[in-house]
């Protein structure tokens, strides 16, 4: 399989974010949905454990640094386009703050 | 579970868009991440098909109009900002417009 860098990451088209899904690596469920810069991509590769960029706090975030509901990040997949990662992850824990497993828990309409 | 509609999306985050991740609803493989506007979630809810809004041609796109690669959505889920959705779809033929199952095709670093 091909394998890309962070340089490969096309940042340009959200203000140098892209939207990472995360996924849970066994059962395959989606977790969450949230944003990486560089930086927090660069910090999820060098420790293991899934980094993003808060939006609202705007600031590099550590998912589970304080419930401690960490994700360990065993593979990053890229598009063909080069703007949305996948995490593929072993969740400690609920991944949602609203503690549940996932962020998705309802339908719409 | 809880239903919730359109009004209920939380469009102000991304210039009217929400992202929408597409998973096949059998193998639970994550296909492709789009965008939706208001006009796009609403015609995927009137025909049951994906729609989705180009942000390269700012227009409103049917998944497989042209290729016949179209996407029979099954479920809607929202998370729990309500500004994420994911289609849990029945792709036909390829996602990808590369000619692959998905557009993940390949590993970062």
């Amino acid at each position: 399989m091909t394998k890309l860098s962070i340089d490969d990451i096309d940042f340009e088209k959200s203000q140098g974010l892209v939207p990472v899904i995360v996924q849970d690596s066994k059962s395959k469920d989606i977790l969450m949905l949230a944003y990486a810069n560089r930086l927090a991509i660069e910090e999820t590769v060098r420790t293991g454990y899934g980094h993003y960029w808060s939006r609202s706090r705007n600031k590099l975030w550590k998912k589970g640094e304080e419930s401690g509901n960490v994700q360990k990040v065993l593979e990053i997949k890229i598009d063909c386009d080069e703007d949305t990662l996948i995490y593929l992850v072993e969740q400690s824990g609920n991944a949602c703050h609203k503690n549940t497993k996932t962020c998705f828990q309802r339908d719409l309409i």
